[in-house]
């Protein structure tokens, strides 16, 4: 197999490469995250992430990149990263007792062919109380994360009822597919 | 709180107890895990959990015990631990391509009271190679896991292509009931 590099900083999308027992390094490269704004909110994720993949343009034919965004969908209305605790509060509050859905878009890149996808989850909220939503934000500072929260974390172990799909794509990779497509795609 | 037991020696169940962020220490008392040849699949977990809590009877006031078991039904088969290799990939092959259950049963245990319930998620598999299985069982060496496989492993990586209900309940530990019955049960 050819060279793995994964452009993502994200420890979470570290960890579940590395479940499929890959070796692979990490390069990541700037880009700013912007998207059409008559685009799907479904094909946001796919679209970053196939984005994230056209700043390595310098690939050598032994070479395999990957990229991936997560993004937060209440109904049509992506949820991003809070860019405070009074954000991620209402970010929270509004997934309360009902369900929402992940989508985390992946693109494959090598000399030769690029190659993107996405998956959806839906996520079940308990219905949290203000003081279960407080010590959250206070203790973990979900800032770094889509929609203020990661399933891993507390509010994720005491709040999530029920998932369906596949758990790995919440955390931010679909990595059975990106499994498939690295062994059958011809990259 | 009270101080937290948990009767268990799963390292799984450690990591997901942890998530709670309560304090707790661990003690485990060995007891046969045996159950009734009539008693219905689906109730041997939380059976289980209840013979592992009996085994603590000289609980102090301030102290609550949790015990659990994790059971793995294809149809109404239970699938304990294989005892070698060929039993694992038996398993396996049974799981390829098809969903399965796993149930969680928990026990929580006060000088005062005495309760139990159990969870259930439905698990999907894509159809795994041979070459697939005999990776993980070589690699992995599945043999203290109910079903031969632990979702967080690489076959639970490349071949679960979905779940319906909690994670956390196949990793071994339904937690977000656990934590409202421990913060509204009145142990």
């Amino acid at each position: 197999m050819k060279r793995i590099t994964l452009g993502s900083q994200s420890p979470r999308r570290r960890e579940l490469l590395a479940l499929l027992d890959y070796d692979f390094t990490i390069e990541v490269r700037e880009i700013e995250e912007i998207f059409p704004d008559d685009l799907e909110a479904n094909e946001v994720a796919e679209y970053l992430a196939k984005l994230k993949a056209s700043a390595f343009s310098d690939i050598d034919e032994n070479q395999i990149i990957i990229t991936a965004d997560t993004v937060v969908l209440l109904d049509d209305e992506i949820l991003g990263k809070p860019k405070d605790k009074a954000e991620a509060k209402r970010m929270l509050t509004s997934l309360s007792n009902r369900s929402h859905v992940v989508v985390s878009g992946v693109c494959i890149k090598s000399k030769y062919k690029t190659s993107s996808f996405s998956s959806k989850t839906k996520v079940f909220f308990k219905e949290l109380k203000n003081s279960e939503i407080d010590y959250y934000i206070n203790t973990y500072k979900p800032f770094d994360k889509a929609g203020s929260y990661g399933i891993q974390e507390w509010i994720g172990a005491i709040g999530i009822t029920k998932i369906e799909g596949s758990y790995f794509n919440v955390v931010g990779l679909p990595i059975h597919q990106l499994n498939d497509q690295l062994l059958t795609g011809s990259f």
